[in-house]
């Protein structure tokens, strides 16, 4: 039952990730093809680039139901464009919780291949967080969560919360809910109070030089 | 014998991939190491990204007559730069005939590691169309194939009727050619006929909430 | 001890990385976390790829110190801003002798690994010069070594020097030391003598078509 649980969560984490790749995707005016690939990267990109570092086959080569989940958020997004819009909140809830979801995934994925705990935390963030830096760089834009919101640093407190209730003797689950929870409550938190973290320098002198 | 033919079939397709990457370089003014890299990205780099998905070495590490070929495209554009410019319709056909080889290719490694059709469908059109992706991402535009012409959707196509003979019963030489047929018909009528996939979006509401 | 000193090096090299990927990223205003992202990006980006592409676990993955280097560049960044505008002289030097350093590092890491000297070269090439490649991309400027600058010449050359001396029958140490030797002369003369190498192409015809 509870893993029934677990893939009805992943299955709207991926819905999620996957429409708001293709709504920008919708913005650059891609056609049906490009605007799946780019669903597509969103929503498997950062668990396959996990993959690729812990040497192992990426997880969507061995199912289908990500590419018919992203067929799905794509008809969706044909369909009911006008009304996607006003949905806003609806999404980003989904996605939030997606994003727990996915960082939890990626932690468990990482520890049972025997790699320690900073590993996972890494890992953890990259499943969640860098499916869409790979958008953004398939849609030619300087990746977003280098610029606004705390949305990686939610990652990261989840993954620690994760490793300090490991360090108190809490069993697996209790880490993984908790790690779930903080990686909501901070980014929920940090939309309503509008956090980010400081910027880097700004003066116009040209740095580079290498 | 036919080894032989497909050697040289794959040869003017690295080429042509590779004098296309080197074409896109010379508008951005790179230099001649920087047009040889995407050059060498646009001919190796789907079938790269596909052997590291496949969890093997990449296949131009094994041989080094792709980095002659790609040396050679360099040259032949420095030479005959305005000579080339008049031949688009000649580098259309060998770019169009280096696809369809392509994507048999990614095919044919995807099954024979054991995959099933539908992953070997996806590594086929990555080893068709994701060099270059990846040479557009390096030259800083927006992937053409996401926008432009019916490219991705003619490897897609090519590997459904793939799976369609193969469904039949057709031996493995009648499916490489039906795929490699129905790719290069797909993409010169798509030419001619300008056929494109609908787009999506048309409005300017900005939809960016991650 | 000679250990020890290697160790130095890499720390200073890596250091240097992170901090010319750090105060890129200042400029385009990320915030402290992207500005960490493109550091550690420049500074193990390089490494990462090779090791991917050597069907091994990248080597940051086995030792957190690539982080800590990171994390201090970020803080050195972040106190010294104004200072660190001044000492361009002595950023290139680390930055010339990281660049030496890494190359003889992913050459010798393939010969390990049984691949022939031509890979070890690109391999080589591709630690030393493709963690600013990947910089460029993620800030979304075009890749500089591909227009500026003879880096990933002074990579070639150093490796070749490294092939030339195995050939001479010098050894490892030898083959090495005039490997970083020769990257750190034609990288330090090129600056000094302005050297660059050709660029393709002055007009504006479209050549796109693939």
């Amino acid at each position: 039952m509870e893993i029934t649980f677990l893939l009805i969560v992943e299955i709207i984490g991926t819905l999620a990730f996957a429409i708001s790749g293709i709504r920008l995707a919708a913005l650059k005016k891609f056609d049906w093809f490009g605007a799946f690939i780019v669903g597509l990267v969103t929503a498997i990109g950062g668990g396959t680039i996990r993959d690729l570092f812990l040497s192992t086959t990426p997880f969507w080569m061995l199912s289908y139901w990500y590419l018919i989940v992203t067929a799905m958020a794509l008809g969706l997004v044909i369909l009911f464009k006008r009304y996607l819009v006003r949905l806003d909140h609806t999404f980003f809830i989904f996605d939030t919780i997606g994003l727990a979801l996915f960082v939890v995934i990626g932690m468990q994925k990482s520890l049972d291949f025997g790699f320690p705990m900073w590993v996972a935390i890494i890992m953890g963030t990259i499943t969640g967080a860098f499916g869409g830096v790979l958008r953004d760089i398939l849609i030619n834009e300087e990746p977003l969560i280098f610029r606004k919101e705390v949305y990686a640093t939610a990652c990261l407190a989840g993954g620690l919360s994760y490793w300090l209730i490991s360090h108190l003797g809490g069993s697996i689950v209790v880490q993984q809910i908790s790690c779930a929870a903080i990686i909501i409550i901070v980014r929920v938190l940090s939309v309503i109070y509008n956090w980010s973290l400081p910027t880097l320098g700004n003066d116009n002198k040209d740095y580079t030089n290498q």
